[in-house]
């Protein structure tokens, strides 16, 4: 296994954006663009932590966490990354949906052997 | 691509289940239990769709959607989804985070033009 895929978030409440998305075909600068945008979101007021995974088909799921619904706004209206949003319509993303949602609660496994927290 | 990563949920408000793992070494039954899982999950009331990836690297995220909270106690206090849940804490994760949130605002890229409703 490589490093956790899980992010270290605080206690609820706090809000998550659930982004599912199928790419084309064809690399097109997105890896690059999507580690970048990783970067800057984590640099925004109320970032909380972000968890990603793609599958073999091209399929992909990324979930960030913030800390309040204002949060959210700003990064969504960031310079930088409304560049992104744009060229993710137009060039990277076949499909895409995106859900605002608000984590109440929350549990982890903490070991191998069955503890939940 | 293949089909659709993206579950047809209606108008929120409704509930998603964001449960983010690492696996173990080992297939040991998984993909089996996984997909039946799925299966049974999608025959329980107040079900609404569910979303999955798995990356190369073992770590995966699931979003299941669900019309209430009680939808989803019922579906974690299911017999055949408690043995499932008590294999995957023994064997087949070797880390996981659950979290429950309350769908509030979604949006989706209607074609690859970059229109989105």
């Amino acid at each position: 296994m490589s490093a956790s895929p899980i992010a270290a978030t605080p206690e609820p409440p706090y809000y998550a954006v659930i982004f599912t998305n199928a790419r084309t075909d064809g690399e097109r600068g997105y890896g690059a663009m999507a580690e970048k945008m990783v970067q800057l979101a984590a640099q925004q007021p109320g970032f909380l932590g972000v968890e990603s995974v793609r599958g073999a088909d091209g399929a992909g799921i990324t979930v960030s966490y913030w800390d309040s619904e204002l949060a959210i706004t700003k990064w969504k209206q960031h310079a930088e990354h409304q560049v992104a949003q744009r060229l993710g319509r137009e060039i990277w993303y076949a499909d895409f949906a995106l859900r605002v949602a608000k984590v109440e609660r929350a549990s982890r496994l903490v070991n191998a052997q069955g503890a939940t927290a």
